[in-house]
């Protein structure tokens, strides 16, 4: 169902010719409202690409029609060529929409630094336009997958009946081959773009903002949250903020599950933290660290090599209190070895890392994987 | 000739049966004088090895008559039994050169979270003191391996003749397998143990700190420099500094070629800074990313993969006066695609990489590493 689960969606995706091989390269989604209020997030790299930087300006007005998305090319550091090439695609959306190119959002995903064939692309959002539909959001899904096995989509039903939907390919944070993060959620619940703007950076903060399978950043992550009203339901906005943060979190995890050559999905747990930012930065210094990603890949659980990284932070902690527990046992204890670390069953797929630094209440969990041979192989021969 | 260059030093390296298999693994090195002085730089890692917090004391003192060193054993994470095993040592090795411990420092390398076995620490001692001759220097290098294929030596002659020798191990922000870098350099000039420290933070701050083959950083990480003045001279402070960092940069290139799973050598030299912190900022974020050291593994000159790290800084840049040249060939100009990526011949072992972010006068240069499946391998197997 994907997008097209809420009411006043439609959706296609289709074979434009943008990447080599015939695979569906171009997708469009459509809100026909009656409300179009929307918000956007974007990546914080500073090397923005052209959609990102066109998506930008039309996310400040509120308002969105519709978001049409490529693979097959990043346009990133492509140059004012570039940006005029976002621009003739969202013209040629709002063309065939017979709407305004300023409430038509744009994304890309795929190689940085390369133009992309606007011929090509002009024509599929002509062809995308003619099949557009209500069921159209598995193909839309599909399109925008690069190096992806699986479509990720996902939804959930709120409170009075309303829907919240979305697909998503890549990663952000997670950055596999730089592939981008792109994600588009949809609801037929009526609220105001500003209601979706707080909802969404929360929502994201906690779910997409805590996968971190590689510590690169893509120069396209993008996620769009659309309402069409449709369904009448205005929601109760804290309630509206569970459904799209169960959303998020259910497409975040299917984006650590294919990350590219993961054998591990690894939930690095931070307990008794003196705030949730002291939580999420140790999470994250553990998550990127190399060696510990490979203890992983090798069931050795090396508890060293978390705690070395626990230490490169600024967290309030003594380093002297501070335990840690792989699947469950806790193998170091004060800083310290603490029980038998032949207990610990590294052979399972998904592996926690709880880690207590015992200077307060706050927690959080940040998600990644191990590092792998296959991840090597498959990001050295990525563009050549 | 390593340590034992410089006149006034005596070093041994031996078989203290710490590691298994018989290989050497306890290094003494003695400073007969006349002068003591020293000077230490340390791990900044939070949870600080029992050696570290013992030497960090000595050299407040700013006097080292004897370093023990040993592999097979990091005695980090190992509470306050472990400080009274490195506590232990020094007594030892005080005692057998009839000395104050609180002159001896002390260094471990080798897997975090295990005790030493003490008995064999301190028969080790005995032992290594029977052997302490001038000509020890290569023992000692060779005992303080881990994973090295190699042992790490340099020296250099300095105006007026007084010289400077050193010995290193693995890695210091490289640490491979948290191999931990320790690092006993000796001269036989005469300097205050205050011109020494600045010296020694000068030098390391330019050639170790600038190495960075996989952002982990270890618990044990020690670079020492002891004075014996022994050849009499008292050298000019800044010419002495030249040949410190001479030596430094020596060893870091050794300790470079030598990272595990290594197939490439990169050199990160960022131009046209606003500050030298800037440079080193964008040299180190591209240098952590895995993404682009796949990419170099690959023979794929993927400068989106080096903007996308440069994105991700604070430095003071404008993402459109951003040039990136790979061997010489500037394939990216004003942030976007330059010359023809085909000319970039990345077969030899030795790349780099030139960041030049028009907006001032400064520069710096990171080294690092690609990234294999070898590496992944040999850290996958650490310690199981």
């Amino acid at each position: 169902m994907s997008v097209t689960a809420p009411l006043g969606f439609r959706a296609a995706g289709i074979v434009a010719g943008i990447k080599s091989g015939g695979a569906r390269d171009l997708a469009l989604v459509v809100n026909d409202g009656p409300s179009r209020a929307a918000a956007g997030v974007f990546t914080r790299n500073r090397f923005k690409a052209a959609p990102v930087l066109w998506s930008v300006q039309v996310l400040n007005g509120g308002r969105v029609r519709a978001v049409v998305l490529n693979s097959g090319g990043a346009n990133a550091c492509t140059g004012p060529l570039g940006f005029q090439d976002t621009h003739a695609t969202a013209e040629k959306v709002a063309e065939v929409l017979d709407d305004s190119a300023a409430e038509i959002a744009v994304c890309s995903t795929g190689l940085i630094g390369e133009r992309l064939p606007l011929d090509a692309l002009l024509g599929g959002v002509g062809t995308a336009a003619a099949q557009l539909s209500r069921d159209g959001g598995l193909a839309a899904a599909d399109a925008i997958r690069t190096t992806d096995t699986v479509s990720k989509i996902s939804f959930r039903r709120g409170e009075n009946g309303y829907m919240v939907g979305g697909m998503a390919k890549g990663a952000g944070m997670l950055a596999p081959a730089l592939a981008t993060m792109l994600c588009v959620l949809t609801t037929d619940a009526d609220l105001t773009s500003e209601e979706l703007d707080t909802v969404l950076r929360r929502a994201t903060s906690v779910t997409f903002d805590r996968l971190d399978t590689d510590g690169c950043m893509s120069t396209n992550d993008t996620v769009l949250l659309l309402a069409s009203g449709a369904s009448g339901v205005r929601p109760d906005v804290a309630e509206f903020e569970k459904v799209v943060t169960a959303v998020c979190g259910d497409l975040s995890r299917q984006l650590l599950v294919d990350a590219e050559g993961a054998s591990k999905a690894i939930a690095i747990e931070v307990v008794g933290a003196a705030s949730e930012e002291d939580a999420v930065a140790v999470g994250r210094s553990v998550a990127r660290s190399n060696l510990l990603k490979c203890a992983i890949h090798g069931e050795d659980p090396n508890w060293g090599r978390v705690v070395s990284a626990v230490g490169t932070t600024d967290a309030v902690f003594d380093a002297e209190r501070v335990n840690v527990a792989v699947n469950g046992i806790w193998i170091c204890r004060g800083g310290a070895a603490g029980d038998d670390r032949a207990k610990v069953d590294l052979r399972p797929r998904d592996v926690t890392i709880t880690i207590d630094l015992s200077a307060g209440p706050h927690s959080a969990t940040v998600h990644t994987t191990d590092l792998t041979a296959a991840y090597v192989h498959e990001n050295s021969a990525y563009s050549s």
